[in-house]
């Protein structure tokens, strides 16, 4: 009998290995196939880590993203069917605005449960049209096929000029760490939304009705930070950014990783933009807020590292807020409230159940 | 009571539209969302009709397309893990082919069951990296995510030419109607494998071993006509042209519909090109051949119309057969083999169950 017999084939399924450790060995292998081609250079290459593939263009980048939605994992049952529509093309756009590109096109592959009404089937789309009429961009194709769950999978394309697209690597120690607003809003929303029945009746009791408001808008229609991502493209100042779909840990993750002059990044927990409203959540459930701004996703905060000159300069007039600082250790660390530094672990984006 | 309250809600469910009917549903309401952008000329918009997007790159297009497969409805169970991957290149490839685009770029969005074991994983890839070496493009993004079934979501780019591209509208009356190949090909090997075990165990008596072969090669490795579409794109003698993937007599529709100068086409069943392989297998089914390439999807081959002196020319070259005239009536009609012409019905792609 081989040594090969005796393994657990549990450990063979996929469900073993993480999202993100799919996609890096699906690109390490990708390098192997890719054809010789005068559109392979080594800067094609590297786009494949970031939010979204580029493709040159002469003086510009052709910036293409896809992202897929299904019901069952990412659209709460608490989402309007115009929610869902205006969702797939908030998170495709999302990576557009964390690479500082101008979207102009969306392409929207559907896949439709057989007894979905009529009724909700518009109802979706027109949430897909307004939101990509908000964005100043098109729907300019799609495909349609009956499924057994509701599938919204987007392609966006948008355009950056080629000296100014922002991506995941380029962070200098000595760089400023900041967001573009507050973390961990969604969250909040999905713990309140998703909490057993007696949970929410209570929490309807405890909590302002306006903080509802605000936490439950967050997690059903999230905003993307499109305007901010273009003005930091073009300050030039800016040395790395991405979006916060995963947790502020697992982007600053990311960037740590992307990076090729071995430089580390220390977030300082004070320092993390909390509202009230999250506050207010967290201490109704007994829950610590930081878990929600580092370990919880959906947030579609731009994370970015600055100069730090410029970061003064362009902190009032774009909305950024410091979280810590690029540092030549090579390790991921954050600095708690008694002011001392721990490891801090990337894992964590938590799909709401 | 009001009257919409008496309707039958079965009627206002989807599953009572087509998919067809969805598309232009979609496209229609798309038109009244459109934003006030230079992107957004005549042209454009009437690529939303097409196989693939048209966006403006000077004197190219560059040319996106998006198809997404499910393991439920697009895959059967006989196909291996590398023919899903190579699948989902390939049906993306053909949309590009049937505008004489050259593809270069492939995103993959993934929806992965957590009991798929890595090796399965490994061989989707590896059909995908392959197919897109042969075609000489790579892959240059993708997104995984967890799902009940397998989902592959593909995004192909690829240029061509402005004063090249091939389009569905376009045909003209006197034009000679032509495919690239045999039809009814994959649908003779879908009958095959989808048949119950018993008539599949009696049909493995009857058929020839190469004709199993054959038909089996082509349902679950459907190639594309891609070289064929670039040359008919660079001829310039095509007036409107799309691919076969749900059957010839609703891409015929698709042919007509999109014609503006009141255009029509006669197929003549007697020129319709049927392989041995395939009359072998209808004939062991007592079933009309004829179905098989009207009605049934998955022959990847490329439907045009072409000006008639043009045709002769070329048809060596690049391997057509006629099937067929535009005519002036506006109508979609077939002449049988007895002579007696009959409205042809664009009905009717069966996905295979």
């Amino acid at each position: 009998m081989s040594s090969k017999n005796l393994k657990n084939p549990g450990n063979r399924k996929i469900s073993h290995f993480g999202e993100k450790k799919l996609i890096k060995r699906l690109l390490s292998r990708s390098r192997a196939f890719q054809p010789n081609s005068p559109f392979f250079d080594e800067f094609y290459f590297k786009s494949l880590n970031d939010d979204a593939a580029l493709i040159d263009l002469d003086d510009k980048y052709l910036v293409v993203t896809s992202d897929l939605l299904l019901e069952s994992k990412h659209l709460p049952a608490k989402m309007s069917a115009f929610q869902k529509g205006k969702k797939v093309v908030t998170v495709n756009v999302s990576d557009l605005a964390a690479m500082g590109a101008k979207p102009f096109g969306f392409i929207l592959s559907l896949g439709l449960p057989q007894d979905l009404l009529m009724e909700e089937y518009d109802e979706i789309m027109e949430g897909v049209f307004k939101t990509c009429q908000s964005y100043e961009m098109g729907l300019i194709g799609g495909d349609t096929n009956e499924s057994d769950e509701l599938i919204l999978s987007g392609t966006c394309l948008g355009v950056v000029d080629k000296n100014k697209v922002l991506m995941k690597e380029g962070a200098r120690p000595g760089d400023v760490v900041a967001v573009t607003g507050p973390l961990g809003v969604a969250a909040a929303g999905f713990e309140f939304l998703l909490s057993p029945l007696s949970v929410k009746k209570n929490l309807k009791e405890i909590l302002k009705p306006s903080t509802i408001k605000i936490i439950v808008k967050h997690a059903l229609e999230p905003h993307t930070r499109l305007k901010e991502g273009i003005l930091l493209a073009e300050s030039g100042f800016v040395t790395s950014a991405t979006d916060i779909t995963d947790g502020l840990a697992s982007e600053v993750g990311e960037l740590v990783e992307a990076s090729e002059n071995g430089a580390g990044i220390t977030i300082l927990e004070t320092m993390i933009p909390l509202i009230p409203e999250v506050e207010e959540v967290t201490t109704a459930l007994d829950k610590n807020p930081l878990d929600l701004t580092l370990y919880y996703g959906e947030d579609f905060e731009l994370l970015l590292t600055i100069k730090e000159d410029a970061f003064d300069q362009l902190k009032d007039k774009i909305g950024l807020i410091q979280v810590g600082v690029v540092t030549s250790s090579g390790k991921m660390e954050i600095v708690d409230k008694e002011g001392k530094t721990n490891i801090l672990k990337p894992s964590g984006y938590q799909h709401f159940k």
